[in-house]
């Protein structure tokens, strides 16, 4: 199965998780090694009027589990793929729209986690996204996903 | 100050963190040791049809949020509350309408709380909240808040 558009990406995710369409995510770029979503901050504000810090966990939460998403499209078996644990380090505020990267482009990653998904029909991977410059970023996010095949 | 009662603790948080709104947060209960919220399945529902995982950590991150909140209220000067950290662990899927609390009935940790607010003008707490049952919840997170004394 051939990669999804931005548009594609953002048509699931709002048709498929509503919170994401009220929070106005958007897909900006794509790829097995990288999502990065981005959303406003007028829906997201919080009473200190920069972004909601429970946002920043939602739209983390949604570039990481979109990458997993990509990379399983590839294989013939379809999989459920669900979040089993989330950490989130909330280092400075955030103002106003924002970008979220999940970056993993380590293959010895992916070849992990897809052969021990064909073999035991489960499999976990733990992927880091960043709001700001990686190098001096505003959140960092760590989630782990188990990818669950269908019988 | 007195305590805010579940209208008004709502009614803020529809205000001001619009989130919440559009998830449908609903405050049940409001105390000094326990703030329990709310939310449908509807607006949080995912592409499995259960709760999305993150919605499930916006309303933890509520819940502890609104403790502190209401703890912060009986002391004369007002105080900025963030969040600095948050991890959260998903055990079970949560399947239809929700309840989050966030309990802290340790009157020690309050106090630290308190003395060093006073004092530096500045002070963190870390609050647990579950969903499901307390011995056996399906999801559990904890949260770290930091309190700013306005000068």
């Amino acid at each position: 199965m051939s990669l999804p558009s931005c548009d594609a990406l953002e048509a699931y995710l709002h048709s498929h998780i509503p919170v994401s369409k009220a929070m106005g995510v958007m897909a900006q770029s794509v790829s097995p090694t990288e999502v990065v979503l981005a959303a406003p901050l007028d829906p997201n504000i919080n009473h200190k009027s920069t972004v909601f810090g429970g946002s920043l966990g939602v739209v983390a939460t949604l570039a990481c589990w979109s990458l997993v998403y990509v990379n399983l499209m590839e294989l013939t078996q379809s999989s459920d793929i669900v979040i089993t644990h989330g950490d989130i380090s909330y280092l400075r505020p955030v103002n106003d729209v924002f970008e979220v990267s999940c970056v993993c482009d380590d293959p010895s990653q992916w070849e992990r986690f897809f052969t021990i998904l064909k073999r035991k029909g489960r499999a976990r991977i733990t992927l880091d996204a960043t709001v700001g410059e990686p190098k001096d970023p505003c959140v960092i996010f760590s989630g782990t996903f188990a990818a669950i095949a269908h019988r």
